[in-house]
């Protein structure tokens, strides 16, 4: 009998001659179709017709196959939980949009006759940028908008590459100096509003412009900068911002799990004496608190540049958290003027209510994840104190904090911080002990 | 007779033992395979390997299922018509650039004399901006840069819930407050170039600092905000800026459906004693018109803060649209002053010729998409009448505007206005009747 | 014997009824049980069942391939590579994230009392954008954030048609004027960090705001503007910027291949009488060189508008190119001033090591992509030469610049120029020769 069905013509003389791929042979019918032509079932005509429709079928169903690996194999890696990040199929280009919003409620009792008050809200990050990479090359760019004008933050191209098994990195443009904990440590997972007085100020300065290089190996991380002054108008001078030299380094000397660990972290940093002028000024309780805790000034000719050295620790056991950071920085008076020594320290302790931890990456704090999808509850208190002699006003202050934060989600966190100075004394005049009640609401993408 | 190919044998090692999915019974070769050896056609022998093999074939046919299952399953879903937004396939995370571009050029006859005549063109707003929402929380900024600073608008972390059946928002930051139609509907769906005098100042301000809640239903919508003056430098203080209450709320009494409905709307707001200043002032014709209607000034001790209560109602009925808005304006004088009454209203109408409607969204303006290709077209006029009354030079202002605008898609558009001041007087003084001719090319993303 | 599974049955009651696809009839699975019926193999009764349980095999099979289809074909398309693009699937939307940091090292050696010596950093440029298409229509923003502020780039609203087979594009807005060659490629692409002295400047203004109209056939472009100034504070204004007409063409006269081409342009400019002042002024070594080459000034009712026609020429030989330009510039004086002359050329010239070619793109330079995963080397020179006749100081510069230019991958490069001046002639006052060594990092997205 023979089977004449034009479908299985065409089929024949499709891919009859065709070269199949070898698993084309491993069906069932193919198979069946030998097994009843070898034991006569079906006649040899009808089995080659039969043979070549199967492979047909074969075929259709494997193109299918070839068109999902297509799609998975050729489609960008797109990240939307935690970061929003467009990557390319083979990893080597990448695209991430960053950004972060901090809004701040805040009542500064700064006396008592009520001079110093501040009973507002602040706009106290908001920042939009780009970051992406390019095979090794990479480049960010992250500006802050809050004050109503453009502050460059990160803005850089980078590099990294592989040095005898670790990790080295290399920053051309501005970003972190190599020095300090609290400062390098991002505002987006900081335990409480404010940093302490000596971070973010001369005494432990943020971005400035130059070269950066990090080396890092599986427990330890150690980075030095070449740099001048932060790029307030785009551009740096030597002669007039001098130049600063920052070294730091840090490791795990002991590590039980992610969860249960120690970090130990060192730095030094050296200005030269071109700066025009050194001066330390900080707001008091809060980041709109009128009263600053300051020294006097430095200026021209009679400024040497500065020295500092910085010691840190950190110790994360399950939910529990303590960081200690000492900062000692002297800016060199010459011809009239003395030296100006600030002399710091801070010390912080929190507990998740909720079983998370805190949590380090490449040395520094990282973002929480609430465990439950109802959020995660962390307290903490931090004491902070800075001396600083400067044969004028010889200020001092100490300060401690409580905060109560709450993470609703990853990204997302609620904070509510008391400060209050217990000792705040300025070439002996004793003033109130002035505080602040804090409130943030955050989210970063 | 045996069947002996190694593929067989491979596929029966590797499959025969295994838990197969419950319809992989389900094959008309496995059917087929039960049928040849139960009436002996073949050997069991040879029904055991081809059986394995028909499983091995479904398996595969069935992990390409998964494959497509898996890719769609976990695909981000992206919006690129409309508006650009990145969400996580479950919804919880989602990502979206926002940006408008509006570019007007202008041509303003202010007086006979020619002193007060702007020919020229203006980047109204170019704005950039990030929003996002993490599960129930959400975070939105968005900067104003075509004056070439970055004007803050919206910049909050909002959090929503479901309260007795009804939705409930929160925004704690900047945003706008709770009062106003015409200021509160947004630039880009605006029915002319600009709003009327009384919008987008004092007498309805826009964004203010501080935390709104909107509660609404199915055809209503409350909201109420307690806010600070506007972030002008980032920060908002309450012994300069005073404490704005506000209160609104919209429902729509009658729909017949998307197309045809009435909305009503109220509001009142009041502003706290200690704004250091309030005066009224607001281009004339347009934007760029260098004449202003404007009050005499209350300043520092001599104001005692501020009311107002707004009326609005909006019709749709197919093509055509009216809306007609009041807004009654007290600002209280004490010691020396006396008080500033602003009345305003307005009251506009359009038709689309090409056959849409205006559209409202959460109680305000939204976007409209033209039926055809080739765009839509609308007319439309409005009637704007000012009134001040502080006892100084009085102003009454009346304008009427006329307004083409084409819609070549969604999303873009290019807007004609002819506005002629009526009436101007000022103090007794009745100045020409200034007019304007303005165009718009305006896209948003 | 009967064969009476109940998933045969199900498959039955669902199927049999159906009308399938076409090609349902192609498998070889009916082809077989048709052979097996027909030769009474099997019952006629267990081919009905059989059958229909194949033609469920093969609808299960045909879903999946659907579900394939429909992904690929509803998927938005995402660019990674080059730039970032996220695009509908009809390609009716499309939307890109866009921006370029650039970060110079410069050490400028501007005289020998080194009073204007510069060693420092500079952000040079530092921006974020985004831009769009919606069917014809289009629109792009991006401003330069790098001094701090938000320097507006492209803001505008963008429409494309075809005009006699031809291509006709329409800008309104800010953006390129239609004139010039150095100053319209793009910063992204340039040969050497710096413009000629005579691009970017009076002599050669970047972008403004109004109304630019391009038509470009397949080795032709021409293009036609209509503008004023640029929008420094967002706004121009007719009566104190004036009015810019500019015109352009470029042709291709000589192309082998996309590697061996000549391409010549030109273009005329004359700006109104309105403008309030003329002079021109730029740096003179480096874009932070304390000295300036410059004019004297014409200040209002003295300015009787300007004119200026360029000229240029590229070669592209393989891996070599040459460029040159010619700018005429005259700024016409009334009253009680004379006219300035600005008259001004640069040549350059450049090698990749690597094998690359430099690339047009629509008339101007664009991206180069290294052929070799290890980066792309290009050496070039450049001399360039402005005279000045004003009457008053009359000055003149020939400056001489090297380059050594390294691409590490598409979109990141690093650039090495020495740029010395060999005449700089002020009033017969013959100073030093200046000099700067200027490093750059740059990417771009």
């Amino acid at each position: 009998m023979k089977l004449k069905t034009s479908s299985l013509l065409i089929a024949g003389a499709l891919f009859g001659a065709a070269v199949l791929p070898a698993q084309a042979n491993n069906d069932a019918m193919m198979d069946l179709l030998k097994v009843l032509r070898d034991q006569g079932t079906i006649t040899a005509e009808n089995y080659d017709l039969l043979a070549n429709a199967s492979k047909a079928d074969k075929e259709a169903a494997e193109s299918v196959k070839v068109d999902v690996e297509n799609v998975t194999k050729t489609m960008p890696k797109i990240t939307t939980e935690g970061k929003i990040k467009i990557e390319s199929a083979d990893g080597n280009w990448s695209f991430q949009p960053i950004g972060r919003v901090m809004w701040d409620a805040v009542s500064v009792d700064g006396d008592d006759n009520g001079v110093n008050d501040f009973d507002g809200t602040e706009l106290r990050r908001a920042r939009l940028g780009f970051a992406g990479s390019i095979y090794d090359w990479g480049y960010k760019f992250e500006a802050d908008f809050a004050g109503g004008d453009a502050s460059i933050k990160d803005a850089y191209v980078s590099y990294k590459t592989k040095l005898a098994g670790n990790k080295l990195g290399i920053k051309l443009g501005q970003s972190q100096i190599a020095f300090g904990f609290n400062i390098a440590s991002s505002s987006k997972y900081m335990t409480f509003l404010d940093r302490p007085w000596y971070a973010d100020k001369d005494t432990s300065p943020a971005r400035q412009s130059g070269v950066v290089a990090n080396l890092s190996g599986k427990s330890w991380i150690v980075a030095t900068s070449l740099t001048q002054g932060s790029l307030k108008a785009g551009t740096t001078d030597e002669h007039t911002n001098g130049t600063t030299f920052a070294a730091r380094g840090s490791f795990i000397p002991f590590q039980q799990d992610k969860t249960h660990l120690v970090q130990l972290g060192g730095g030094y940093m050296t200005t030269g004496g071109s700066d025009n002028s050194f001066s330390f000024s900080n707001h008091l309780t809060a980041h709109e608190d009128p009263i600053s805790i300051k020294s006097a000034t430095i200026s021209g000719a009679n400024y040497d540049g500065s020295d500092a050295i910085g010691l840190d620790a950190v110790a994360i056991l399950g939910s529990f958290h303590a960081m200690a950071e000492y900062n000692g920085f002297t800016a060199n008076g010459q011809n009239t003027a003395s030296d100006i020594d600030v002399d710091s320290f801070s010390v912080e302790a929190g507990y998740f209510l909720t079983g998370e931890s805190m949590k380090l990456k490449n040395g520094f704090w990282s973002g929480v994840k609430p465990k439950s999808p109802s959020g995660a509850w962390q307290i903490a208190t931090r004491f902070e104190t800075t001396e600083i002699d400067d044969n004028a006003n010889n200020q001092e202050a100490d300060m401690w904090t409580v905060g109560l934060n709450y993470y609703p989600t990853a990204n997302t966190r609620l904070m509510l911080d008391y400060s209050t100075v217990t000792s705040f004394e300025s070439a002996g005049i004793s003033q109130n002990e002035p505080s602040a009640l804090k409130f943030r609401a955050q989210a970063y993408w």
